[in-house]
């Protein structure tokens, strides 16, 4: 429908609907309250009646109003119905060796099994992905490849796709050549690059805390020692730990996901950002910025990255298109400043060089302009989602349950009962084919057991209902013993 | 023109051409010498005239005979002027850290420039590869999959390919089930993952002398020390040697190619395979077994593998199809044995998948069995290739040149005068648009100075053949000052 009506109207129907938004929230319109009917508001705002409906659909969407058969529109959901936000806990700063690898391996072994109702991926479905389009790419790639995409691809990757990649840079105020990019094998390639390329076996490493265990397990593997640094579950890093932690424990790199953390969803301010690169630049200690989700913003702008305030080339900016546009493609990249010629060497390495055939396909997507169009879409739908998860869990969980905000990406993080034991909901959830992702595993200290994540990228319909009802009753069920 | 005759006679055109090698081998039939018309050639051996006509193309495909217009075949070139075999060095037995990064650096900025005479890739050059069949796998793959390949592929890859890549290893009398097999991104994140299982940092690994430059770069990355074990250029690895270097330097891994290892080409008769691992099973040391170029034979039969013979587990197998099928696509596997559970953890954490498009069109490329079929020509044509370029070789270099024998796979190594630097004869070449693997890269401790890697993987043609001109011209030059 949003693609009917010019960007003007489309300006007007927002500003409708975030006035609404407002009464909703100041408790002017409350909950079972009826709004005015379609007619009225065209009137009332002077603005066509297809645009009063676009605002409805948009506020319906988000799960705040609902229609009801030939009585109009009601109030749903008051977004102060919202639960308290997870604590940000101080983890004790000692550096450990950390070892989480058994709850990981049972957690990812039946990942991509079907019968489950899945909320442990932080991916899109596919069916937000524009995989038509897609695949003509690749067709196209096919036709177009001299050699059929069957050699080699140039190690640092397809010069078409680090081109594109440095055209996207602008998005955050990035001033990036092709020549500065090292495409990878999806972001987790891109992180254990430029963590090889920044540290050496026994350097101390400062994560944050929440963070994915993914980057612990790395950490591990690499033979580095980690510092946890405690997030805020909206604003990010404490920059005086960090600080503090640097000059106590020798910190040797960081490796941060500034732009909504996974699991948090949380997003460091800009200037925040700014302030972060100023810090490690004054102590000379390069910064892996983890931007996996930097284009997935509900807000109205990107936000910016640490990059974007580098000067100095301390900062190993790393991203892919696994969770905006095609998991399967297994394509990242990374701008490793200072570490570039360290980090093309470690490619040439360890995978010689990416595969063919997806970098061309994904280098004609982006050219043709298909990936900001498709990304409008899919903010829309995630937030939406976001949203309508957050409903179900106020509505399902017990009262005193506290969530995240995220302000972006595709994952909530849910703090239950101190007493309950998250891997414990994890095993009786499964038995119910159910998947969750349970808290302990985002910690290298044994925090967490009572959090739970939930991943959102799925598009919100009964069977998800079905889900969050199910596991809220177990929550129930495992604090009354 | 095989394709046409029934196997019976393929056999009954083999064993004419056999007999008619031997004489010239022999010299019953020397060089210039006129061959028998058609006509006598299929009364004498009681063959069809098609069956003898089979056999003088096959012939003159090697390279042994030419048809002159008018006149008929003659003797164009006998084994016996190959010139003598490389020496088998002796490295000086020292555990060295490996730094020979700039050279290979160098080698590798332009390797898939277009506008090169490039001797430097030991792959095939894309019209050997059946590309159209191939990417109609690719079409079959995005039409089959229900998320349009889109979605993440199963950790260890996806499940048809790994039974599709168990299928396979009956060539060699494997007997492995999916369930054993670790899909990685090509073979040298096969050969990252399963060195990384198999040690920890600052271990001592054995290493054929010469080896494939990778293999060092990635034993110095991992923070291992490596120990030379000299090779024979036809029969492979000193046993010996290694036994003894074992318990001298602590080996705790050993990293060998022992089918058509690469520089040499050489191939370990499958009883020494045995002995090899007997060897390692007795000492408690696993063996990373590079057989990526395995099925790349030129003799009757597949040679076996190590892991044929592992009975205990200690013979990690790793391999691709990026030398035999498709580059591009960076699809390889590991059998990891005792270590299948380390593996698939570290393939989860470095690049939690492979890409899923290229994975399920290759099983179903395989499971059409277009492979035997494309396996078969691919190797008749190599076969043919390096004939061509060993002649050539001996034609346009210095009489005093010695030259490997590979019986496999698709490089040749050169070595020359004492007095020659392998690396400026290779700075000489590239100003001509020609590119060679200078030998002191396959080696850790400054040996092959004297020796250069050819490639033949591309097709016999007037521009290999000037390009062989060139750099025998170069060599004899360089020889004079």
């Amino acid at each position: 429908m949003s693609r009917l009506i010019s960007s003007k109207e489309e300006h007007k129907y927002l500003q409708v609907a975030e006035g609404i938004e407002q009464m909703i929230q100041d408790e002017v319109l409350r909950i079972g309250d009826k709004l005015p009917s379609v007619r009225v508001l065209s009137d009332e705002y002077g603005i066509s009646m297809g645009t009063a409906f676009q605002a409805y659909y948009h506020l319906e969407g988000k799960g705040l109003i609902e229609a009801r058969p030939k009585s109009g529109y009601y109030v749903r959901f008051n977004n102060k119905r919202f639960p308290g936000i997870p604590s940000a806990t101080a983890p004790e700063p000692v550096a450990n060796e950390i070892s989480t690898r058994e709850m990981i391996a049972q957690v990812f072994s039946g990942i991509t099994a079907e019968d489950r109702i899945n909320f442990s991926l932080a991916a899109p479905s596919v069916e937000l992905l524009p995989a038509a389009k897609l695949n003509k790419s690749v067709v196209h790639a096919l036709r177009s490849s001299r050699h059929h995409c069957l050699n080699y691809e140039d190690i640092q990757g397809n010069p078409d796709l680090r081109r594109q990649a440095a055209r996207l840079t602008f998005n955050w105020n990035g001033q990036v050549s092709a020549d500065e990019i090292v495409v990878t094998a999806g972001c987790m390639e891109a992180l254990v690059m430029c963590l090889k390329a920044a540290t050496k076996s026994g350097d101390t490493v400062a994560i944050e805390s929440p963070t994915y265990f993914g980057i612990f397990q790395l950490i591990e593997s690499l033979g580095l020692k980690a510092v946890e640094i405690p997030a805020h579950p909206v604003t990010g890093i404490d920059l005086n730990f960090l600080e503090q932690s640097i000059v106590r424990f020798d910190i040797r790199a960081c490796v941060f996901v500034p732009s909504f953390n996974n699991p948090l969803g949380s997003c460091m301010p800009d200037e925040k950002k700014k302030e972060l690169v100023d810090l490690i630049t004054r102590h000379r200690i390069p910064l892996i910025e983890d931007d996996i989700y930097g284009e997935l913003y509900f807000g109205r702008q990107r936000p910016k990255t640490c990059k974007s305030f580098d000067r100095e080339g301390w900062v190993l900016h790393c991203t892919s298109v696994s969770k905006s546009l095609a998991p399967g493609y297994r394509i990242g990249w990374c701008i490793p400043g200072r570490y570039l010629e360290r980090v093309k060497e470690l490619k040439l390495m360890h995978t010689v060089s990416g595969t063919t055939l997806t970098q061309v396909a994904l280098a004609h997507f982006l050219s043709i302009g298909r990936y900001e169009y498709h990304l409008k879409n899919l903010r829309k739908a995630l937030h939406t989602q976001c949203l309508r998860y957050t409903q179900a869990i106020v509505q399902h969980f017990p009262e005193e349950v506290r969530l995240s905000r995220p302000a972006g990406g595709f994952v909530l993080w849910v703090e239950l009962d101190q007493a309950l034991d998250a891997h414990r909901l994890y095993q009786e959830a499964l038995k119910h084919q159910v998947s969750i992702v349970p808290g302990q595993i985002f910690s290298a200290s044994g925090h967490y057991r009572n959090c739970i994540r939930i991943g959102y990228g799925r598009r919100y319909d009964e069977t998800v209902d079905y889900g969050l009802r199910l596991l809220g009753g177990l929550v129930k069920k495992m604090a009354k013993k």
